[in-house]
């Protein structure tokens, strides 16, 4: 087998473990924990559904929907970093950085530095993709915390002002999907 | 709210459920069983990061993305029928078909079409596209089962016979990969 080939599959079998990376959120029926990896998938599917209600006609949907598939592939070293977790952010992007050029590091260098350019862009949150990416990333679970009824704000005692700066990026990215935020109950500590 | 939006949103709910749709395949660490939510998302991700050895120099790689984020929302309602299951494989069609009206039916008229025509598109596997995807979708539980060790097919009592049959698509639509399913030791019953 050629060496490119062999890092692909490489690259394809390390990232089975983003299925074992544990979120905070619940499913919506509530019977468990959500992996990282099937996150993804909604999250890239909510990209998709929602792509006319963001702020700009230019989104480019298949390079944010990309985005989403590779936003999180870090967590397989790095862990999930629960968004109201203040110690836990003090080295995420130090964990992030390091874990990055470990698994992208796999692949043949032209993909692995596409996937990193993008992973890097959604952290950085400045193109029309990144900000759409962002705020569909935050109502994700807002969205899952609101149907299973809003069981994980209550157990680890999240206060609505807590709540409210989290989703901000959503009201300042996506104002049309800003009002979500007030239709959704927000039940929470 | 608008009627478009909260239907999308309806959809993005719905689809939460495919997380809890259980295929056979073993995730790599044994661990438990794969669902079909995060087996669309390393799909979607083979997809991207294969595309090369397609048979094509012209595969529509974001809408064959699209297609493997999409192509087992039908499971939702009628499971996953495990594809060596030859009982359950004599109403495949049916169930889902019926499952693709309900589920699809949800969006606004135009989104729901277009995934409908995506999952028929791939189902029919007469496009680039399709006989990628179709490739890339026998491929992924073959390097599973090959990576853990072959348990599924040893528990199920699956032939050498059955598992080259069903890897026959990779020969044919992307004869480049072909040489894996040998290289792959085939640990079958």
């Amino acid at each position: 087998m050629d060496a490119r080939l062999e890092n692909q599959l490489k690259f394809i079998q390390e990232i089975d473990q983003l299925k074992s990376v544990d979120r905070v959120s619940l499913l919506i029926n509530s019977s468990r924990r959500e992996n990282t990896a099937e996150h993804s998938w909604h999250f890239a599917l909510m990209v998709s559904i929602l792509a006319e209600h963001a702020d700009t006609d230019s989104l480019d949907i298949p390079k944010t929907i990309y985005m989403a598939l590779v936003h999180d592939i870090v967590e397989i070293d790095a862990g999930d970093t629960y968004c109201y977790d203040e110690q836990g952010y003090e080295d995420k992007s130090e964990r992030e950085v390091a874990a990055a050029k470990r698994i992208f590091g796999i692949l043949p260098d032209d993909q692995g530095q596409e996937i990193w350019r993008l992973w890097e862009e959604f952290e950085e949150g400045r193109t029309e993709e990144a900000k759409f990416a962002r705020a569909i990333d935050r109502l994700n679970p807002f969205m899952l915390n609101f149907y299973s009824g809003g069981k994980t704000w209550v157990d680890n005692k999240i206060k609505k002002s807590q709540v409210l700066k989290r989703v901000g990026e959503i009201e300042h990215n996506t104002p049309k999907l800003w009002g979500l935020c007030y239709i959704f109950d927000r039940r929470c500590y």
